[in-house]
């Protein structure tokens, strides 16, 4: 691994941060698949509903919308439109703002969020949280939340 | 947030999960602009290149290539036949096994994952490694390593 010792990293700092990666992909494709198989709900999709039924109002505005699900505004556009027309979530332009334009959960979306929300948040549980030993919840959710914090735009 | 109690998770629980998916997703896309803007490599053909490197005769089997890769099979043959017209990757049979197909780096694949090393490896410094606190690569490396093995299948 030449590559590493020029450019200063070490196999340590490579193996941690393509660790990180593998541990978040594995879940995302297994709350995916628990999602689809008994939902027939896309893991981002109800990234979406849950983020609007946790916003006051049952709303919030694209682009803040944008950023809690991690998704590009034109990814954001084209999902708001499917699960607009399955009547899950509406727009609504904004009253103090011309520009702006409001994502609402419907209450069709949140009767769909809570027939999926027990599959979302068990899988969590088997896919993640039953994996971590004693304190380690703790000791990742530490290191995470500063790299949140000093990622932060 | 009742459903979270409903289901017997706590805030925190659901806190670390999401942030270590925000600081996943968050890090990949650094890398992939990083790549796109300086290589015009996307990180998945990136990622191809290395584990190729990195293996002995600088080959693998799709199978094991794709878990390496965290691609599903189809969307790894997907992206090796654009490797493949790049002349970046080449497919070989496998000698002691008629249904074996190993994927092969070329010299050609070689020379631009040398280019493009260290823009990744700057990435990974900079996105990642340098928003860690003192200690705090081995405290979250130790509970990855933990949750990689338990969750291996």
């Amino acid at each position: 691994m030449s590559l590493l010792r020029d450019e200063g990293l070490t196999v340590e700092e490579l193996t941690v941060w393509r660790t990180l990666q593998r541990v978040q992909v594995r879940v995302t494709r297994h709350l995916e698949a628990e999602l689809l198989v008994a939902h027939d709900l896309p893991l981002a999709s109800y990234d979406v509903l849950a983020r609007l039924a946790e916003a006051p109002g049952r709303r919030l505005r694209m682009n803040d919308l944008a950023a809690r699900v991690l998704l590009s505004r034109s990814g954001l556009t084209r999902l708001i439109d499917r699960l607009q027309r399955e009547e899950l979530v509406a727009r609504e332009a904004c009253a103090s703002d011309a520009r702006g334009l409001y994502a609402v959960l419907t209450d069709a979306g949140a009767e769909r969020l809570a027939e999926a929300g027990p599959t979302y948040l068990k899988g969590i549980r088997t896919g993640f949280l039953d994996l971590l030993g004693p304190g380690e919840l703790g000791r990742i959710g530490d290191v995470l939340a500063g790299l949140d914090v000093r990622a932060a735009p």
